[in-house]
């Protein structure tokens, strides 16, 4: 590269930057999401997006690992994956510390998940995920919980319960009539890929492709009423009655629910929009009660569900209930080049009681300094200099409507904190 | 591998697993440091590590960019970097919307940096650093705030003045002192790169080392008082005195000090544990006033720092002001399977006030579940089932004490509010 030629001022493609605004307006979904899980005692935890590779091979779609995932080799030889998803470090990590933890653990985690994919509306190289994970209890009432509190931190921003449906599925049912209908091994995985994808192709295209796997009706497999499915069947119903007797009032059973993931052993389920300009899944989760023996030991049940930032945010705004961004400056402490030392001892004060001071230091004229607060989306604008000192008297603008208040200095701090926050 | 090989649970080397309570030891720290920063107006940002790999191998320290970054090329060819430092990343956003931005801008950012380093105390592969920078304003103020932030975000922590000492250099009087004593170009940095390493190396091998450079006495060229140089000392040491007169009592002048980048222009500075059994930089930084211009543009003048998360984390246990983690469960429900329901009403009334419950599922007898409640280091204990929805009386446990409150259910959130956050 030429010494003279500017360097490209462009991200890596499909990932992005996240300046002051778009930073506070993610921030703000994941405070929300994190105050509603708190309340459910789930405590949060986190691991590198560095994994040893062989971490994927064993269980993640084979779709992911093999075109998706961003796996190189370090200086030291060692073969590295990017994180795809957080369920297998989650699963490494309580493996790890068995003995340890006190169990059930209830745990979430939000950081960001890479797979090389083209980049499109909804699907990015980089995008952020919160996991969910209830680990350490049998289906029943712990995947109750977990399909409520889904429920529930999508409530606690502000969704209706016309906003969305949670359609439900069992894996275990699934797989059982896979079975009946005479599929074995990656036969059932091959019906489940297609059956996952039925929404994106061609009705044609679609049958065509099961019939080359079953010799059946595409979808006669799954609306099998065989004995032998009765318990499977009576179970993921029953659990959508509880659930509805707990509020989760839109929950329905979609027998052609996959999930992407092989390792689902039980419930699966997804979120879906009902906006009919975005129907399409906000996220899904399910049990996975064998995943985690695969590091060693007994296996420990577990059921839990992961929302992805980007689809979510398209969510609330669909529905335009995107929360505000917090922690900008509540006031723009305007100064004068002599008046320098007194108007820091004065921000000084200030902070001490806790406002969000943003100081001018430049040497633009007060006008210019008022439209720079403005056009920062600061609230309050006041200066304090000499004149300030002597009198003790102080000005107050309110920027969006220009209305000043004239108060005492002593009052100051305490009538910006009633105001702002 | 074979199927029945149990996977490791080892994560990847050099990187850390934040387990529960880790993960809130460390967002304790991040939060307390987020609140010191807001209240000077600096608003958070972010951008993905994942960067073009040409970002680095402009300016970053030839060290770093040759030994010790993760580069790997993608699967279209492209070379990607994990960020080894955020400052690059910083200057290409800003140089990206430098039309639309409002200068100057107080900004910060905390996330992971990735070196391939050899995992030892101190230095991990992954480790978390805030960098905090002001661009747009000159030397002079902007300087002075800067280091007086630096200082303000570990007194906010709870250290104090005697804790640390804050050394000052100017990278300006240095580079000066090089030339006046006839160095040029390499050279310099050879000089600077030595010097940077002076405290880690013998006398002996370090003096050698100089004189194969500058045939002079290792020191003397940057003692020199040349009247060339007087200008830029008398800049530093004016910033040095104000810093004082501003509250940074521990500021001094070492005209050894380097810091490892080579874009810095002006002031340079390092905090440095007093403590005699970990004498060492803890951070610092600098003005680089030449680097936003790199992706073309006229020069944006800026400063900063960025604080380590492993070495902050070793100062503050050091000095015993680790602060505690927050977001706990504050109750732990305990539940009798025959009345489960009773109890989940009531949980939801309680997380309505803003209570973190974490809710028995568990076929466990009391005794156990208060047990369990005091292994995971929640504070209270209560049962809600039939009986208490009869007598509307509730016990309160306080495990640390044993002590037991009789309260009325309708009291019950509003004391538990009160006695615990």
């Amino acid at each position: 590269m030429s010494e003279n030629e500017p360097l490209s001022t462009e991200a890596y493609k499909g990932v992005r930057d996240f300046y002051p605004n778009d930073f506070a307006r993610r921030e703000a979904v994941f405070a929300a999401i994190r105050r509603t899980l708190g309340l459910y005692g789930y405590e949060e935890y986190n691991a590198s997006p560095l994994e040893r590779a062989e971490l994927y091979e064993a269980k993640t779609s084979e779709e992911i690992v093999n075109e998706q995932t961003y796996t190189f080799t370090d200086r030291g030889d060692r073969r590295v994956t990017l994180r795809p998803e957080m369920t297998p470090s989650l699963a490494r990590m309580v493996a790890g510390k068995r003995r340890e933890l006190v169990f059930p653990l209830r745990w979430f985690s939000i950081g960001n998940r890479f797979r090389y994919e083209r980049p499109q509306r909804g699907r990015l190289r980089e995008f952020f995920q919160t996991d969910v994970d209830l680990l350490g209890l049998p289906a029943g009432d712990a995947d109750i919980e977990v399909v409520s509190l889904s429920v529930r931190v999508l409530k606690d921003l502000g969704a209706k319960d016309e906003d969305f449906i949670v359609r439900i599925n069992s894996r275990e049912l699934l797989t059982q009539a896979c079975s009946a209908a005479g599929l074995t091994g990656d036969r059932i995985k091959e019906y489940m890929r297609l059956l996952d994808k039925k929404d994106k192709m061609p009705e044609g295209v679609f049958n065509a492709a099961v019939r080359e796997i079953t010799q059946t009706d595409p979808l006669a497999l799954i609306a099998n009423d065989s004995p032998s499915l009765v318990d499977a069947k009576r179970n993921i119903l029953g659990t959508i009655v509880l659930l509805k007797e707990q509020g989760v009032a839109n929950a329905v059973f979609d027998p052609t629910l996959v999930r992407g993931f092989d390792y689902y052993t039980g419930i699966t389920f997804e979120v879906f929009d009902t906006n009919p300009e975005n129907p399409r899944a906000i996220f899904g989760g399910g049990r996975y009660d064998r995943l985690v023996s695969l590091f060693g030991g007994d296996p420990i049940p577990a059921v839990g569900f992961a929302i992805g930032d980007v689809t979510l945010m398209d969510f609330l705004e669909t529905h335009d209930i995107m929360p505000d961004g917090e922690g900008k400056a509540q006031l723009y402490l305007g100064t004068f080049p002599d008046g320098l030392e007194e108007a820091r001892t004065f921000a000084e004060a200030l902070r001490a009681s806790g406002i969000r001071v943003f100081m001018n230091l430049t040497s633009r004229n007060l006008g210019d300094q008022i439209r720079e607060a403005a056009k920062r989306g600061i609230p309050y604008f006041t200066t304090y200099g000499p004149d300030e000192v002597k009198s003790g008297n102080m000005r107050l603008k309110k920027l969006d409507t220009g209305a000043e208040e004239s108060l005492d200095e002593q009052d100051f701090a305490s009538y910006l904190l009633q105001v702002s926050k």
